[in-house]
């Protein structure tokens, strides 16, 4: 068993890599090999029992996945993408990467033959414009970013792909992860998460929407859970939509905040000031929040039980050392 | 005012031509020039008193694209694409054109800059799987063909680039068109047409699917109308959405060939054979029929009032001379 994570040097991907070799196993087989593959070099993980190879890969560049998607690999995990605000600033490069790479990606498999399994991650900036709440498995998707449209493109690709058979295809339309470690990125959600752990790390953050600003979340442990278990569900349980929401729970800011507060006493929520940014405002105020995962549940995919654990995940996963 | 029909040799883009050439005007204005773009050379039309170019453009090639589609050009029609049957057995064939044509077509005009009226042909294939009737504006796009998958990216493409400002984008989901004249194609709708058609000319049909087969129909007539007054629609009234359902109406068989007899007499249904044939009805029946366009409705645009009139507009615009 061979699984090959495309943006394996993303918090997400790199995490799952650990993840993965940690748990030695995949689709009831053990796992031989993972390969961290990524524009940038991935952050090294601890490999365990399990051979983990670092690759270099654009999937602008169809020789460049080439030498790392082979016909050895079992299964593929497509996470590499540009974020919303740089998808958003940056319209080629958004679609050079967030579609014409998925096709690149997906193309490889058909031309192999092989018929891998590839995980492929959208996003809930799928979801918006003119269409009645609640979010369902059946709500037309109405990308109000270029980013959104990019990923539910990806969608229909991932599906017809999977139609034809030329891959084993399953997408998971993320939550915004939260409490996601690391640096801010140029994703216009990147505040929902600094908000929580700059101050946790005695930092200040800046939060640029109001405290009822009402959002759809994930934990980065849950996420990397469900990502792993979309891949063992079985074919014939995907119907013919092989792309589903995954589980996650709605907060408003001030419940996060009040979260924090519960598990690390008073003193981080301190450190956040509030100044609107009507450029973040313009983005995110178009994202849906009153959304069902239905299928995802059904299949055995989970969302947090409360905020409070997101916190309590983030201190114990990745806070980093004083 | 200079407009573009690429996909000029069709039969629907050919038409369109034609009318707009009688009509004369388009947004209030005088029209200067139509380009009938193709990569088959276009039938030569009654240009009337506007300028009438053949041209021959190649969408998978944005040099093709770049010598017809030009700063002087005020409105697009496209409507080039591999049709459903061709997509389903050519793969890359159908992503050339229905996708990355699209995307050329689009990626020109915003490189000029000049923001033109884009209308662009979609299809109620990308309606299927399980997903509850009725269709209406807030359906998931879960297309089971790769033609309906590529149109349905080719909408969230046009919406996004609407979005930005880089075309002023206009959507429709053409239903089947029947009585469609002319030679049978490789659409798997084809002989929705042909068994009305043949039989009215004097010639035998097969007709592959069963006489209470239901499907969602439009004259030809009415579907050019539609074309010209969605370019006419202003833009504030499009909505957050620019793609929606052209309207139609659903039929069985056995209604289109009884409205056939109703205007023709008994003769030409004498001449239908009933054959079933597997791999169209492994396509058509996967298609929806129960399909509501309340949007367009509300924009002005129309459905026919009865099959037949479908038969008698075959008669009075297309049916050759004997």
């Amino acid at each position: 068993m061979n699984i090959l994570i495309i943006g394996g040097g993303g918090v997400v991907g790199n995490r799952l890599g650990a993840k993965l070799a940690q748990r030695g196993t995949m689709r009831g087989k053990g796992i031989d090999k993972i390969t961290l593959a990524d524009v940038n070099d991935p952050p090294q993980i601890d490999a365990g029992k399990v051979a983990v190879d670092y690759a270099s890969c654009n999937i602008t560049d169809p020789d460049s996945i080439a030498a790392c998607l082979t016909e050895d690999t079992d299964v593929v995990y497509l996470l590499a993408a540009v974020v919303s605000a740089h998808a958003e600033e940056e319209f080629e490069a958004g679609y050079d990467i967030n579609l014409f790479g998925v096709w690149n990606v997906f193309e490889r498999c058909r031309k192999l033959g092989t018929n891998p399994v590839v995980v492929f991650t959208s996003s809930i900036a799928v979801y918006g414009g003119e269409v009645d709440d609640p979010i369902t498995g059946q709500t037309f998707l109405n990308p109000q970013t270029s980013y959104g449209a990019q990923k539910a493109a990806g969608e229909l690709l991932l599906n017809d792909f999977s139609r034809k058979g030329y891959i084993d295809g399953r997408g998971v339309r993320l939550p915004t992860i939260s409490v996601r470690p690391g640096k801010p990125n140029r994703a216009a959600s990147s505040f929902m998460s600094s908000i929580i752990r700059e101050p946790l790390n005695g930092v200040e953050a800046v939060c640029p929407v109001g405290d009822d600003f009402l959002h759809y979340y994930l934990s980065l442990r849950q996420c990397v859970e469900n990502l792993v278990k979309i891949a063992e569900v079985e074919r014939a349980d995907m119907g013919k939509n092989h792309v589903m929401q995954m589980p996650g729970r709605t907060w408003s800011i001030r419940q996060m905040i009040d979260a924090m507060t519960a598990v690390a006493g008073p003193e981080p929520a301190k450190l956040i000031k509030f100044e609107d940014d009507p450029a973040i405002q313009s983005i995110v105020t178009g994202w849906r929040f009153d959304i069902h995962a239905d299928k995802a549940l059904a299949l055995g995919l989970e969302a947090d039980d409360s905020f409070e654990d997101n916190v309590r995940y983030y201190l114990e996963d990745d806070k980093p050392a004083a």
